[in-house]
């Protein structure tokens, strides 16, 4: 205490340009820190193997809660507690699906989030197969009727979301099968990989059951259905929803040292899909943000700003963000940036920051310690923070968007492969490196991204 | 026939050189056009599309039976028959298995062939997990009294066989647990992949539960059991077994013309394990060797001797080849040479003859075609023509052996990954020239593997 007291007076005492020399130079530090630090390695292995999957609702999110509120006090964090909110929870049940003709096959399924359950016995159909997704809109209402709709269009591999975004449309489609008289709905999985394991992930109540397909099934579905004869398939998906479920996002602090009510917020989201262990999501994106929070506490003098580390409870079925930002609707002016880690544990290539603050001599600082990282520093402002952010974008909170590269990231991404060995602990530490650097150039300077936006105007 | 006549008795006049130069010239004319012939995949695709799954005793082999005998007529061989055997079937029932304490979470497993069932609502023990085979070997007897024995041993990709030579040995090592006093065994799967499929295949009757667990899984138990608390698994696994059931080789012939009742024999097996839809394990075999057959059948003229294409009904569980050997003793002393096809859909790296045939001009005009396909012409004779021909070696039948690269094989081998997309046409049809070559070399010339062998003594 007498330490930071001491440094803090000194600080205080330094020209502008001296500050931003030592922002400059402990930022650099800490990056080098960062790039052989290994807490994002073992939060991440300790989320992933003594708590595993966790879906919004399940007793898996009730360990992950109580894992992440000892994980932030064992590793020194202040004020940390549990904030407590309602949203939906879709869990599944018994789930299978098999060609019955003309060539008897097993297919390798996950139901999708939201899914409306088959009956116990489960139903058998024609299905009526699109290779797009247009194709299927295309059809007129009642094309469909008592038909299985399966939509097989692929995902394109792209460092960024481009491909995932086009991929999601066909997974939500099943409301537009349902409008035309489906009675199920099969979509390719969102996926860029080749194994046998579908990805699964949220779809849109639509009033029938859905569920994706793993990439082989979907190719030998287009096989069977080229050969002419009508293929029929049986498909049993069982789940559980509750409208309104417990819901939790975790909090930790490191209280800064000249102005600890402002507060930069990043985190990753604690909850996951059910297949895998959450490992690249988003057991990564929370050991990234703590292990860079916990790097920046190891100073000899806290930042000036506090960092506040959330662990969002309901990122994959929903809610989590928006329950985060009512909560905090007052405090919002003091919340100075705000950034979510979420796309996997790739390197992350870009940054985009806050509109107008690029050659603020926090960014400059941000800036030199990243570039060696193989970081573009776009010109592009930040426009998506993360979908837990995005509530408090709304309410006029400035946001970072640290792009990470998800070019394998969908390979795994919502199946039983996200797990903890397809991180690598190189390219983990790499994220960590950016968001200490971007973090600490943000807590320890006085840079206001709402003032730099209003100039950039 | 008029035409087959005419060519007959050309060749019977031509000089020994000239038929050498002949023979020569229409290899390598066959492996050109097998290079861009659709026969075997078209063959694979069919396999894999229309029947899928097919292990020994199930329904879907005997779809494969009947599906065996309709493509070997539809693609123009003769004599085709089925010749019915019995041995062993062991199917899977329902699986499960996960960890109930200290840190609960589903594990991706799959029983292995000849596994004992565990009483319909599962056992439930505390593991004893071992990093090698070695380590659980060197426990006394008694020591493993009451546990679920693990080893998780991992495997090395190699490009022949040698890192599942050594990964088999973990599969199989149900027995040595059961002998210290196990009640059941997971093995890591014998997978060079790092998919969360597990890779089943046979083990031996242990009187024990036995399951394969996939490779995150086993890295996932040896993270739990390093915290040091005692971990439990609870373990359903459920099967059936007959010592004897009904098996069936399928096969076909294009008869020689000169000697038809010397008889050149290869294929694949047709049965399957039952997760994948059995492509590289083994349609793959089955299309290249019928393939090479057809594409010689297509000649203006057959060659000398019969070719004959047997798709082996029980390699998988065993039998088929032994069987083979049995029913036809009495016919071995005309079988010039036998060679399977089974270790996938990767190049043909290697080729292995019959002892002392190197230097015979049919051998010659063979290492003329493949050279430039990038296959070693070995100087070690083949030892090893494939599972399914070790009974007619027994008997004294001269093997070939032309050795796949294996390399990334065993990612998808036994698992559910086994389906046609992880199929490269290009690398499949290299197989197809490769066989071509080899097969109509024999069959056009009068090479006997069995006087070579004896002149290299």
């Amino acid at each position: 205490m007498r330490n930071a007291l001491l440094a803090a007076v000194a600080a205080l005492s330094l020209a502008p340009a001296a500050q931003a020399a030592d922002l400059a130079a402990t930022t650099l530090a800490l990056r080098d820190k960062a790039l052989t630090d290994t807490t994002a390695w073992d939060v991440t292995e300790s989320l992933t193997t003594e708590v595993g999957a966790r879906p919004q609702g399940s007793p898996g999110m009730d360990r992950a809660r109580d894992w992440g509120v000892a994980k932030l006090k064992a590793l020194g964090f202040e004020n940390v507690h549990v904030e407590t909110f309602e949203t939906e929870s879709w869990l599944r049940g018994a789930e299978s699906a098999e060609v019955v003709a003309p060539y008897p096959q097993k297919l390798q399924i996950l139901g999708l989030g939201r899914s409306t359950p088959t009956p116990a016995g489960g139903i058998e159909a024609e299905i009526a197969l699109f290779r797009t997704l247009d194709e299927m809109l295309a059809q007129p209402p009642g094309a469909l009727k008592g038909k299985i709709a399966v939509v097989t269009q692929p995902m394109r591999r792209t460092q960024d979301i481009g491909g995932y975004a086009a991929a999601v449309r066909v997974r939500g489609a099943g409301g537009e099968a349902a409008k035309r008289g489906a009675i199920a709905y099969l979509a390719r999985s969102a996926s860029t990989d080749d194994t046998r394991l579908p990805h699964g992930g949220g779809g849109f109540r639509a009033g029938i059951p859905m569920a994706a397909l793993s990439t082989p099934d979907a190719e030998l579905l287009e096989r069977m259905a080229a050969r002419g004869k009508p293929v029929r398939i049986k498909l049993s998906l069982q789940s559980t929803f509750r409208e309104k479920a417990p819901a939790y996002n975790v909090v930790g602090e490191i209280k800064g040292r000249e102005k600890p009510e402002e507060v930069i917020v990043i985190g990753g989201h604690l909850d996951s899909w059910d297949a895998g262990t959450g490992a690249v999501d988003d057991a990564a994106g929370i050991g990234v943000t703590t292990a860079a929070a916990k790097l920046i506490a190891g100073l000899p003098q806290r930042p000036r700003r506090t960092i506040r580390v959330v662990m969002w409870g309901a990122e994959e079925q929903g809610g989590s963000g928006a329950a985060y930002a009512a909560a905090h609707r007052d405090e919002v002016a003091n919340i100075v940036v705000a950034g979510e880690s979420d796309l996997g544990a790739g390197e992350i290539f870009s940054a985009k920051l806050p509109k107008g603050s690029r050659e603020h001599p926090a960014m400059k600082a941000f800036a030199a310690a990243v570039v060696p990282l193989k970081v573009l520093v776009s010109r592009e402002p930040a426009e998506d923070g993360g979908a837990d952010v995005d509530g408090l974008k709304d309410l006029g909170t400035p946001v970072v968007q640290l792009q990470q590269d998800a070019g394998r990231y969908f390979d795994l991404h919502h199946s039983a492969d996200d797990t903890l060995d397809k991180i690598d602990p190189r390219e983990l530490a790499q994220n960590v490196a950016v968001w200490t650097a971007f973090v600490y150039a943000v807590a320890d300077s006085d840079i206001d991204f709402r003032k730099t936006a209003s100039a950039a105007q």
